[in-house]
């Protein structure tokens, strides 16, 4: 639109900065701001300081690669944790679920991202080299495999047995409880339980 | 969650940040987290500006309560407006749906909302008192209605009509060429130009 009756530059400023965020086209942003501007200058600026302090305080853990606020992140200096076993998963989503069943003691590797040739997401992009360092090391003895069970999860697992086949390690899949095309954050506390109970 | 593998609180917060815009639930707010910190930290920079520039850059039109980054819009003051029409729209997105027909050269009165009693929205938050005032200036010859023509949008909009009904003014509302139930920032050009040419 141009003209007098053009909305302020900062609202369409603040239309376009929200456009970016996954699953929001222009006709919600428009409603966002609106609501913000409108109802909740509030919630507004504890949204603008929040994405500020993430984005300057989150970092990524230099062991398991999941979102933390240090160098190295308070599961993977845990030392009630069984350091023998691996989880390998995608998204500190699928950490967090996992974590929710209370069965699983050990330590976790998160890929952030799972293999996607077309997307160019690539095994340099899942940290790949640095899973095969860390086992390396010697001290794991089990890496459970727990990509999402999508075509691309598998895609991923597939590479990451590959990689570990000539080391000297245990690699394993959750069961196959975990229903067919669907992802881990969305499958019940149960349903991951058991899989893991009967991880092969 | 609790325990050593729980989320930097900088993360928890911004998904909490995030549940506050209109639509978002908790499971949207963590992927637009993820995704941000992930893949866009450019965009969440940006995003986090743009609020912070809007929230302190936009107030309210002193003349048409429309969003602005001054003291009164630009339509308000544009010497090329027809002062003597003044058509009444519930939101800034409503405006800019009307402006967008190029069929209309008058001034605008935007309630930034709608009646609505059950939400405790009356008259005052509507700003229909400085609406009345503004009419008994007498510069305006006509006002016309156009609220959206849901339940809430034809209860505001006999509101108004009937608060001008004691002065001096014309009051019109859009020809019923909008369709029943349908908001107006999501109705055809065609079918906006029409309506504002039957106006009765
Ligand atoms: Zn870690
Ligand atoms: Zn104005």
């Amino acid at each position: 639109m141009t003209g007098s009756a053009a909305p302020p530059d900062a609202m369409l400023a603040l239309v376009e900065a929200l456009r970016r965020l996954p699953g929001v086209g222009v006709k919600s942003a428009q409603r966002m701001a609106y609501h913000l501007l409108q109802h909740d200058r509030d919630g507004a600026l504890r949204l603008s300081q929040a994405l500020d302090h993430a984005v300057h305080g989150i970092r990524h853990c230099e062991r398991c690669h999941t979102f933390t606020e240090q160098p190295v992140c308070a599961a993977c200096l845990d030392p009630a944790r069984d350091t023998r076993l691996l989880c390998v998963v995608e998204t500190p989503a699928d950490q967090a679920a996992v974590e929710r069943t209370g069965t699983y003691r050990g330590l976790y590797f998160v890929l952030m991202g799972r293999l996607s040739p077309l997307d160019g997401v690539g095994v340099q992009d899942i940290g790949l080299p640095e899973l095969l360092a860390r086992v390396r090391e010697g001290e794991v003895r089990e890496v459970i495999v727990a990509t999402n069970f999508t075509a691309e999860g598998e895609v991923t697992a597939h590479a990451v047995a590959e990689a570990l086949r000539a080391l000297d390690v245990r690699v394993t899949r959750l069961a196959r409880g975990v229903p067919i095309g669907s992802e881990l954050e969305y499958v019940d506390l149960g349903t991951i339980a058991h899989a893991f109970s009967e991880r092969r």
